[in-house]
Protein backbone atom coordinates (compact mmCIF):
# COMPACT_ATOMS: atom_id res chain seq x y z
CA UNK A 1 0.00 0.00 0.00
CA UNK A 2 0.99 3.26 -0.75
CA UNK A 3 2.63 5.69 2.20
CA UNK A 4 0.28 8.76 3.35
CA UNK A 5 2.37 12.12 3.21
CA UNK A 6 3.15 14.37 6.31
CA UNK A 7 2.05 18.04 5.81
CA UNK A 8 2.19 20.96 7.84
CA UNK A 9 -0.44 23.32 7.18
CA UNK A 10 0.11 27.00 8.61
CA UNK A 11 -1.70 30.41 8.58
CA UNK A 12 -2.22 33.36 10.27
CA UNK A 13 -5.64 33.67 12.23
CA UNK A 14 -8.33 34.84 9.92
CA UNK A 15 -6.85 33.41 6.66
CA UNK A 16 -9.33 30.40 6.56
CA UNK A 17 -6.85 27.56 7.30
CA UNK A 18 -9.64 25.93 9.45
CA UNK A 19 -12.33 25.89 7.24
CA UNK A 20 -10.59 24.92 4.27
CA UNK A 21 -9.24 21.49 6.35
CA UNK A 22 -12.93 20.88 7.07
CA UNK A 23 -13.72 21.16 3.35
CA UNK A 24 -11.27 18.97 2.17
CA UNK A 25 -12.02 16.06 4.58
CA UNK A 26 -15.45 16.63 4.13
CA UNK A 27 -15.29 15.85 0.42
CA UNK A 28 -12.35 12.98 1.48
CA UNK A 29 -14.60 9.67 0.89
CA UNK A 30 -12.00 6.82 1.21
CA UNK A 31 -10.92 8.11 4.85
CA UNK A 32 -7.42 8.83 3.16
CA UNK A 33 -7.11 12.35 4.82
CA UNK A 34 -7.02 13.42 8.44
CA UNK A 35 -6.13 15.97 10.59
CA UNK A 36 -3.27 15.07 13.43
CA UNK A 37 -4.71 15.05 16.91
CA UNK A 38 -2.81 16.82 19.49
CA UNK A 39 -1.87 15.95 23.29
CA UNK A 40 -2.84 18.40 25.88
CA UNK A 41 -2.44 19.15 29.59
CA UNK A 42 -5.29 21.83 29.77
CA UNK A 43 -8.44 20.63 30.53
CA UNK A 44 -11.41 19.70 28.17
CA UNK A 45 -14.30 22.29 27.09
CA UNK A 46 -17.62 21.49 26.50
CA UNK A 47 -18.30 19.76 23.51
CA UNK A 48 -14.89 18.37 23.10
CA UNK A 49 -14.06 14.58 22.89
CA UNK A 50 -10.87 12.48 24.18
CA UNK A 51 -8.89 11.58 20.69
CA UNK A 52 -10.85 13.73 18.33
CA UNK A 53 -10.14 17.07 19.34
CA UNK A 54 -7.44 16.53 21.34
CA UNK A 55 -5.29 13.39 23.65
CA UNK A 56 -6.49 15.09 26.92
CA UNK A 57 -3.38 13.91 28.97
CA UNK A 58 -2.31 14.74 32.80
CA UNK A 59 1.22 16.91 33.19
CA UNK A 60 3.16 14.22 34.46
CA UNK A 61 1.75 12.16 31.56
CA UNK A 62 2.80 15.16 29.32
CA UNK A 63 6.27 15.45 30.71
CA UNK A 64 6.76 11.55 30.33
CA UNK A 65 6.39 11.45 26.77
CA UNK A 66 8.54 14.42 26.70
CA UNK A 67 11.18 12.20 28.22
CA UNK A 68 10.14 9.38 25.61
CA UNK A 69 11.21 11.43 23.18
CA UNK A 70 7.70 10.53 21.40
CA UNK A 71 6.81 14.08 20.66
CA UNK A 72 7.37 15.72 17.22
CA UNK A 73 6.93 19.17 18.64
CA UNK A 74 5.51 20.48 21.45
CA UNK A 75 5.14 24.45 23.13
CA UNK A 76 4.79 25.39 27.18
CA UNK A 77 2.11 27.97 26.65
CA UNK A 78 1.25 31.17 28.69
CA UNK A 79 -0.72 29.65 31.26
CA UNK A 80 1.17 26.73 31.76
CA UNK A 81 -0.69 23.89 29.63
CA UNK A 82 1.35 21.72 27.20
CA UNK A 83 0.18 20.65 24.04
CA UNK A 84 2.33 18.60 21.77
CA UNK A 85 2.44 16.47 18.24
CA UNK A 86 2.91 12.92 19.01
CA UNK A 87 4.46 10.59 16.61
CA UNK A 88 3.58 7.22 16.60
CA UNK A 89 0.19 7.77 16.24
CA UNK A 90 1.14 9.95 12.63
CA UNK A 91 3.64 6.98 11.82
CA UNK A 92 0.58 4.40 11.97
CA UNK A 93 -1.81 6.39 10.01
CA UNK A 94 0.62 7.32 7.18
CA UNK A 95 1.77 3.83 6.86
CA UNK A 96 -2.35 3.01 6.20
CA UNK A 97 -1.80 5.22 3.40
CA UNK A 98 -3.32 8.23 5.17
CA UNK A 99 -2.57 11.46 4.63
CA UNK A 100 -1.72 13.25 7.96
CA UNK A 101 -2.06 17.34 8.15
CA UNK A 102 -0.80 18.81 11.12
CA UNK A 103 -2.93 22.38 12.17
CA UNK A 104 0.15 23.99 14.06
CA UNK A 105 2.38 27.28 13.84
CA UNK A 106 5.33 28.58 12.57
CA UNK A 107 7.46 27.82 15.52
CA UNK A 108 6.06 24.20 15.67
CA UNK A 109 6.92 23.85 11.69
CA UNK A 110 10.68 24.43 12.57
CA UNK A 111 10.73 21.53 15.40
CA UNK A 112 9.30 19.51 13.21
CA UNK A 113 11.21 20.47 10.13
CA UNK A 114 14.41 19.63 12.21
CA UNK A 115 13.41 16.65 13.11
CA UNK A 116 11.45 15.13 9.92
CA UNK A 117 13.18 17.54 6.78
CA UNK A 118 11.01 15.31 4.44
CA UNK A 119 7.72 16.38 5.76
CA UNK A 120 6.07 19.26 3.06
CA UNK A 121 4.45 22.11 3.92
CA UNK A 122 1.88 24.59 3.52
CA UNK A 123 1.30 28.11 4.03
CA UNK A 124 -2.03 29.97 3.43
CA UNK A 125 -2.26 33.65 3.07
CA UNK A 126 -5.46 35.99 2.85
CA UNK A 127 -5.94 37.74 0.07
CA UNK A 128 -5.37 41.22 1.52
CA UNK A 129 -4.68 43.25 5.12
CA UNK A 130 -8.04 44.84 4.75
CA UNK A 131 -9.65 41.39 4.26
CA UNK A 132 -7.64 39.70 7.33
CA UNK A 133 -8.42 42.84 9.29
CA UNK A 134 -12.23 42.48 8.36
CA UNK A 135 -12.02 38.50 9.15
CA UNK A 136 -10.07 39.41 12.83
CA UNK A 137 -12.99 41.71 13.88
CA UNK A 138 -15.86 40.06 12.38
CA UNK A 139 -15.72 37.24 14.86
CA UNK A 140 -16.60 39.52 17.87
CA UNK A 141 -16.62 42.15 19.69
CA UNK A 142 -13.31 42.92 20.92
CA UNK A 143 -11.69 46.22 21.29
CA UNK A 144 -9.03 47.88 18.74
CA UNK A 145 -6.41 46.73 20.93
CA UNK A 146 -7.21 43.38 20.92
CA UNK A 147 -7.62 43.56 17.03
CA UNK A 148 -4.56 45.56 16.92
CA UNK A 149 -2.43 42.64 18.72
CA UNK A 150 -4.22 40.17 16.31
CA UNK A 151 -3.25 41.73 13.30
CA UNK A 152 0.28 42.02 14.64
CA UNK A 153 -0.09 38.32 15.97
CA UNK A 154 -0.73 37.85 12.06
CA UNK A 155 1.72 39.61 10.41
CA UNK A 156 4.66 37.96 12.62
CA UNK A 157 3.27 34.17 11.67
CA UNK A 158 3.19 35.24 8.05
CA UNK A 159 6.42 36.73 8.31
CA UNK A 160 7.43 32.64 8.26
CA UNK A 161 5.75 32.00 4.90
CA UNK A 162 8.83 31.60 3.01
CA UNK A 163 9.99 28.51 5.33
CA UNK A 164 7.13 26.47 3.96
CA UNK A 165 7.05 24.21 0.16
CA UNK A 166 3.93 25.76 -1.26
CA UNK A 167 1.67 29.28 -0.17
CA UNK A 168 -1.90 29.09 -1.30
CA UNK A 169 -3.62 32.34 -1.36
CA UNK A 170 -7.14 32.11 -0.19
CA UNK A 171 -9.21 34.69 -1.86
CA UNK A 172 -11.49 32.27 -3.95
CA UNK A 173 -12.44 29.55 -1.45
CA UNK A 174 -13.06 26.88 -4.10
CA UNK A 175 -9.76 27.63 -5.98
CA UNK A 176 -7.53 27.42 -2.74
CA UNK A 177 -9.28 23.90 -1.78
CA UNK A 178 -8.65 22.69 -5.30
CA UNK A 179 -5.45 23.54 -4.95
CA UNK A 180 -4.86 22.19 -1.77
CA UNK A 181 -5.82 18.89 -3.52
CA UNK A 182 -3.63 19.75 -6.47
CA UNK A 183 -0.86 19.80 -3.73
CA UNK A 184 -1.44 16.79 -2.39
CA UNK A 185 -1.85 14.80 -5.10
CA UNK A 186 1.17 16.12 -6.79
CA UNK A 187 3.21 15.08 -3.89
CA UNK A 188 2.13 11.43 -4.90
CA UNK A 189 3.85 12.08 -8.12
CA UNK A 190 7.19 13.22 -7.08
CA UNK A 191 10.14 11.02 -8.39
CA UNK A 192 11.00 10.24 -4.29
CA UNK A 193 7.35 9.32 -4.26
CA UNK A 194 6.73 7.03 -6.64
CA UNK A 195 10.47 5.56 -6.20
CA UNK A 196 9.21 3.60 -3.49
CA UNK A 197 5.57 3.48 -3.99
CA UNK A 198 5.68 2.05 -7.23
CA UNK A 199 9.27 0.11 -6.83
CA UNK A 200 7.35 -2.92 -8.44
CA UNK A 201 6.43 -1.52 -11.59
CA UNK A 202 9.44 0.47 -11.65
CA UNK A 203 11.86 -2.80 -11.09
CA UNK A 204 9.94 -5.57 -13.52
CA UNK A 205 10.23 -2.23 -16.16
CA UNK A 206 14.27 -1.70 -15.81
CA UNK A 207 14.57 -5.54 -15.59
CA UNK A 208 14.94 -6.57 -19.66
CA UNK B 1 1.88 38.44 -15.05
CA UNK B 2 2.49 35.78 -13.98
CA UNK B 3 5.61 33.61 -15.68
CA UNK B 4 5.49 30.35 -17.20
CA UNK B 5 7.08 27.43 -16.05
CA UNK B 6 9.41 24.95 -18.17
CA UNK B 7 8.74 21.36 -18.06
CA UNK B 8 10.68 18.85 -19.96
CA UNK B 9 8.73 15.76 -20.50
CA UNK B 10 10.47 12.43 -21.24
CA UNK B 11 8.87 8.66 -22.20
CA UNK B 12 9.85 5.53 -23.68
CA UNK B 13 8.19 5.67 -27.52
CA UNK B 14 4.93 3.54 -26.52
CA UNK B 15 4.61 5.10 -23.21
CA UNK B 16 1.54 7.39 -24.18
CA UNK B 17 3.80 10.91 -24.46
CA UNK B 18 2.29 12.24 -27.16
CA UNK B 19 -1.16 11.46 -26.52
CA UNK B 20 -1.33 12.89 -22.98
CA UNK B 21 0.40 16.44 -24.41
CA UNK B 22 -1.89 16.95 -27.18
CA UNK B 23 -4.78 15.94 -24.81
CA UNK B 24 -3.59 18.47 -22.70
CA UNK B 25 -3.23 21.08 -24.92
CA UNK B 26 -6.85 20.82 -26.20
CA UNK B 27 -8.34 21.26 -23.08
CA UNK B 28 -6.16 24.30 -22.65
CA UNK B 29 -8.72 27.18 -23.51
CA UNK B 30 -6.58 29.74 -22.25
CA UNK B 31 -3.57 29.46 -24.87
CA UNK B 32 -1.23 28.98 -21.40
CA UNK B 33 0.32 25.97 -22.63
CA UNK B 34 2.33 25.02 -25.59
CA UNK B 35 4.91 22.31 -27.01
CA UNK B 36 8.34 24.13 -27.70
CA UNK B 37 8.97 24.09 -31.52
CA UNK B 38 12.58 22.52 -32.28
CA UNK B 39 14.93 23.43 -35.02
CA UNK B 40 16.10 21.38 -37.54
CA UNK B 41 17.97 20.98 -40.66
CA UNK B 42 16.25 18.02 -41.81
CA UNK B 43 14.12 18.48 -44.52
CA UNK B 44 10.01 18.68 -44.47
CA UNK B 45 7.69 15.87 -44.55
CA UNK B 46 4.40 16.26 -46.35
CA UNK B 47 1.89 17.69 -43.73
CA UNK B 48 4.92 19.54 -41.49
CA UNK B 49 4.06 23.30 -41.27
CA UNK B 50 7.30 25.60 -40.49
CA UNK B 51 6.91 27.07 -37.23
CA UNK B 52 4.37 24.77 -36.30
CA UNK B 53 6.35 21.08 -36.37
CA UNK B 54 9.87 22.54 -37.20
CA UNK B 55 12.01 25.43 -37.71
CA UNK B 56 13.70 23.92 -40.75
CA UNK B 57 17.34 25.45 -41.32
CA UNK B 58 20.05 24.94 -43.18
CA UNK B 59 23.22 23.20 -41.33
CA UNK B 60 25.00 26.99 -41.97
CA UNK B 61 22.26 28.74 -39.73
CA UNK B 62 22.19 25.61 -37.07
CA UNK B 63 25.38 25.84 -36.86
CA UNK B 64 25.54 29.57 -36.17
CA UNK B 65 22.80 29.06 -33.70
CA UNK B 66 25.17 26.58 -31.93
CA UNK B 67 27.81 29.63 -31.76
CA UNK B 68 26.19 32.22 -30.70
CA UNK B 69 25.43 29.86 -27.28
CA UNK B 70 21.15 30.11 -28.05
CA UNK B 71 20.49 26.56 -27.94
CA UNK B 72 19.39 24.58 -24.91
CA UNK B 73 20.06 21.48 -25.67
CA UNK B 74 20.81 20.06 -29.48
CA UNK B 75 22.32 16.85 -31.14
CA UNK B 76 23.08 15.34 -34.17
CA UNK B 77 21.96 12.37 -34.72
CA UNK B 78 22.75 9.52 -36.82
CA UNK B 79 22.49 10.42 -40.84
CA UNK B 80 23.56 14.11 -39.71
CA UNK B 81 21.03 16.15 -39.48
CA UNK B 82 21.17 18.36 -36.51
CA UNK B 83 17.47 19.06 -34.04
CA UNK B 84 17.97 21.59 -31.18
CA UNK B 85 15.45 23.71 -28.65
CA UNK B 86 16.25 27.31 -29.06
CA UNK B 87 15.93 29.45 -25.87
CA UNK B 88 15.07 33.08 -26.95
CA UNK B 89 11.52 31.23 -28.31
CA UNK B 90 10.89 29.56 -24.84
CA UNK B 91 11.39 32.57 -22.74
CA UNK B 92 9.16 34.77 -25.10
CA UNK B 93 6.34 32.69 -24.28
CA UNK B 94 7.40 31.81 -20.84
CA UNK B 95 7.42 35.91 -20.08
CA UNK B 96 3.71 35.95 -21.61
CA UNK B 97 2.63 33.58 -18.84
CA UNK B 98 2.62 30.18 -21.17
CA UNK B 99 4.04 26.92 -19.81
CA UNK B 100 6.09 25.38 -22.23
CA UNK B 101 6.70 21.77 -22.57
CA UNK B 102 10.16 20.17 -24.01
CA UNK B 103 9.22 16.75 -25.45
CA UNK B 104 12.96 15.45 -26.05
CA UNK B 105 14.72 12.52 -24.47
CA UNK B 106 17.14 11.88 -21.33
CA UNK B 107 20.22 12.95 -23.32
CA UNK B 108 18.56 16.25 -24.21
CA UNK B 109 17.02 16.68 -20.45
CA UNK B 110 20.66 16.39 -19.18
CA UNK B 111 21.42 19.17 -21.38
CA UNK B 112 19.09 22.01 -20.28
CA UNK B 113 19.27 20.58 -16.69
CA UNK B 114 22.94 21.66 -16.67
CA UNK B 115 22.20 25.25 -18.00
CA UNK B 116 18.61 25.36 -16.41
CA UNK B 117 18.61 23.63 -13.13
CA UNK B 118 15.21 25.31 -12.23
CA UNK B 119 13.42 23.29 -15.23
CA UNK B 120 10.66 21.27 -13.85
CA UNK B 121 10.85 17.12 -15.64
CA UNK B 122 8.12 14.65 -15.90
CA UNK B 123 9.03 11.31 -16.91
CA UNK B 124 5.99 9.44 -18.31
CA UNK B 125 6.08 5.22 -17.58
CA UNK B 126 3.86 2.79 -19.00
CA UNK B 127 1.88 0.58 -16.74
CA UNK B 128 4.05 -2.76 -17.78
CA UNK B 129 6.51 -4.24 -19.82
CA UNK B 130 3.34 -6.56 -21.38
CA UNK B 131 1.80 -3.24 -22.20
CA UNK B 132 4.82 -1.62 -24.02
CA UNK B 133 5.66 -4.11 -25.88
CA UNK B 134 1.84 -4.58 -27.14
CA UNK B 135 1.81 -0.55 -27.95
CA UNK B 136 5.29 -1.16 -29.33
CA UNK B 137 4.01 -3.93 -32.17
CA UNK B 138 0.70 -2.56 -32.34
CA UNK B 139 2.21 0.49 -34.36
CA UNK B 140 3.00 -1.51 -37.57
CA UNK B 141 3.94 -4.27 -39.31
CA UNK B 142 7.93 -5.05 -38.03
CA UNK B 143 10.15 -7.99 -37.30
CA UNK B 144 10.98 -9.18 -34.24
CA UNK B 145 14.44 -7.68 -34.05
CA UNK B 146 12.75 -4.14 -34.83
CA UNK B 147 10.02 -4.56 -31.84
CA UNK B 148 13.20 -6.19 -29.73
CA UNK B 149 15.41 -3.14 -30.52
CA UNK B 150 12.27 -0.81 -29.54
CA UNK B 151 12.32 -2.41 -26.58
CA UNK B 152 15.72 -2.39 -25.65
CA UNK B 153 15.84 1.86 -26.33
CA UNK B 154 12.15 2.19 -24.02
CA UNK B 155 14.32 0.30 -21.31
CA UNK B 156 17.75 2.22 -21.93
CA UNK B 157 14.92 5.59 -21.73
CA UNK B 158 13.44 4.29 -18.89
CA UNK B 159 16.34 3.90 -17.02
CA UNK B 160 17.03 7.46 -16.62
CA UNK B 161 13.01 7.88 -14.77
CA UNK B 162 15.05 8.79 -11.28
CA UNK B 163 16.71 12.09 -12.95
CA UNK B 164 13.42 13.97 -13.37
CA UNK B 165 11.28 15.12 -10.46
CA UNK B 166 7.78 13.92 -10.85
CA UNK B 167 6.99 10.18 -12.81
CA UNK B 168 3.67 9.85 -14.08
CA UNK B 169 2.48 5.74 -14.44
CA UNK B 170 0.03 6.15 -17.69
CA UNK B 171 -2.28 3.28 -17.13
CA UNK B 172 -5.76 4.96 -17.12
CA UNK B 173 -5.31 7.98 -19.37
CA UNK B 174 -7.72 10.14 -18.11
CA UNK B 175 -5.87 9.62 -14.24
CA UNK B 176 -2.42 10.18 -15.82
CA UNK B 177 -3.90 13.67 -17.65
CA UNK B 178 -5.63 14.81 -13.90
CA UNK B 179 -1.91 14.12 -12.80
CA UNK B 180 0.06 16.13 -15.59
CA UNK B 181 -2.70 18.96 -14.35
CA UNK B 182 -2.07 18.58 -10.80
CA UNK B 183 1.54 18.91 -11.41
CA UNK B 184 1.40 22.33 -13.18
CA UNK B 185 -0.86 24.04 -10.79
CA UNK B 186 0.92 23.13 -8.06
CA UNK B 187 4.28 23.82 -9.59
CA UNK B 188 2.39 27.62 -9.41
CA UNK B 189 1.59 27.79 -5.27
CA UNK B 190 5.77 26.37 -4.56
CA UNK B 191 6.97 29.49 -2.55
CA UNK B 192 9.57 29.91 -5.15
CA UNK B 193 7.37 30.61 -7.61
CA UNK B 194 4.67 32.58 -5.30
CA UNK B 195 7.49 34.61 -4.20
CA UNK B 196 8.05 36.28 -7.31
CA UNK B 197 4.88 36.18 -8.72
CA UNK B 198 2.65 37.10 -5.71
CA UNK B 199 5.65 39.83 -4.51
CA UNK B 200 3.24 42.67 -4.30
CA UNK B 201 0.51 40.73 -2.40
CA UNK B 202 3.50 39.56 0.05
CA UNK B 203 5.17 42.78 0.26
CA UNK B 204 1.72 44.05 1.38
CA UNK B 205 0.80 41.20 4.09
CA UNK B 206 4.26 42.19 5.57
CA UNK B 207 3.95 46.05 5.33
CA UNK B 208 2.46 46.28 8.69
Amino acid sequence: MALGNLYIISAPSGAGKSSLISALLEQDNEGKMMVSVSHTTRSPRPGETEGVHYYFVSQTEFEQLIEQNLFLEYAKVFGGNYYGTSLPAIEKNLAQGIDVFLDIDWQGAQQIRAKLPSVKSIFILPPSLAELEKRLIGRGQDSAAVIAERMSKAVDEMSHYDEYDYVIVNDDFAQALADLRHILRAERLTTDYQRTQNAVLINQLLAK
